[in-house]
């Protein structure tokens, strides 16, 4: 089904003049021309501009970043042994407003690493966050036990697992099949979207287990 | 110990025209006037501009949000019966790009919370989030099975517990003693302020899963 960029727009929500920036900006491919200043546009475009608006706006990224992660999508490189470096190599430090020192090593994450037993390795963009992250809470007046983030960290670890074990595969058995991206591809859309799915579920948790202790309990929808 | 502006911008890494700004905006309380041009300001200025950085630059809040979220720290409520709610309702959705339609009832978050078991309240701005965020990865072709649901929920719930056990006590057993805020400030700043740790604990485990199951392992730091 091809359609004009007005219905490009209409059918994704999303308003003409930034479907006409995006356009520019290359985050979406140009139509199919049909004359000098028309072209028509199919099914790819809609899921294409789906997930640049899902990036931006459920992940959060900047256009920089959202740009990287689909360099990252189009290489469709389905080898799953790079996927989660590629993964998160895409996705830098784009989430979040820490910016950790380039020029400092972070010491207290791999400290907290060695302790866990986890491997890593030493470029891990997420070792300069979690380092940031630690510095500023402490600095708030709230550091976390080595207890609680003990228990932080088992829970990230069969979080981690269940995403891992969710790479899909297609029918001869390889990952990534009819992911926009593949293995790569579904590893940088689940930890950017499902983030948002994370933390809304722990807030609810919050409230579930204070309800359970504290409050009289009155059950969702009744 | 007191000190002038320019002498906590620096002290604070904070620029002085930032440090201008929060004073206009009346998110840092006005020194102590010491001249028609100056006043001075002491360790509570210090620690309200490191708490609106943090709540800012680690915690991605908005200053509208800030600003909601010191109201709510002032306030001093110490009950912790209501932390958690009064916690959500400061933090609203502004930590997400997500905005559920708020004519639209969140039914598949309260099906899914149902199907846990867990108890809620109809107002908690988190069902919204939840339901948008379950929207979006749809839209993108890759929705959560069930299992991975479960699988989340499990690990939000191990970290809601360990959240609510972290409500600091006094040396009377009252709750969120020597924190800004009391109870409700602990609830507010942890549940912000931790999750970048979080994810980012995320991130590193699932690079930790990956190669365990498919790399030649290095150990951090080796």
């Amino acid at each position: 089904m091809s359609m004009r960029i007005s219905e490009l727009a209409q059918s994704t929500g999303v308003s003409l003049p930034t479907v006409k920036y995006y356009l520019r900006e290359g985050l979406l491919p140009a139509g199919r021309a049909t004359a000098a200043t028309q072209a028509d546009y199919d099914q790819t475009h809609v899921e294409r501009l789906r997930l640049v608006r899902a990036l931006a706006d459920v992940g959060g990224l900047s256009l920089t970043s959202v740009r990287r992660v689909l360099q990252t999508l189009d290489a469709g490189d389905d080898q799953v042994p790079y996927a989660i470096g590629e993964a998160h190599t895409a996705l830098g430090d784009a989430q979040s407003g820490l910016h950790a020192d380039p020029a400092a090593p972070p010491l207290r994450a791999i400290t907290l690493l060695q302790r866990l037993g986890w491997y890593t390795y030493d470029s891990a963009p997420a070792l300069g966050q979690l380092e940031a992250a630690l510095d500023a809470v402490d600095q708030v007046g709230i550091p976390p036990s080595d207890s609680v983030l003990d228990s932080y960290a088992a829970a990230a670890l069969s979080i981690a697992e269940t995403d891992i074990d969710g790479i899909p595969l297609d029918q001869e058995g390889a990952h990534g099949a009819g992911i926009p991206g593949g293995a790569v591809g579904f590893v940088v859309l689940a930890t950017v979207l499902y983030e948002p799915i994370l933390l809304a579920l722990r807030r609810l948790a919050q409230a579930h287990v204070f309800a359970q202790r504290y409050e009289e309990p009155s059950r969702p929808g009744h």
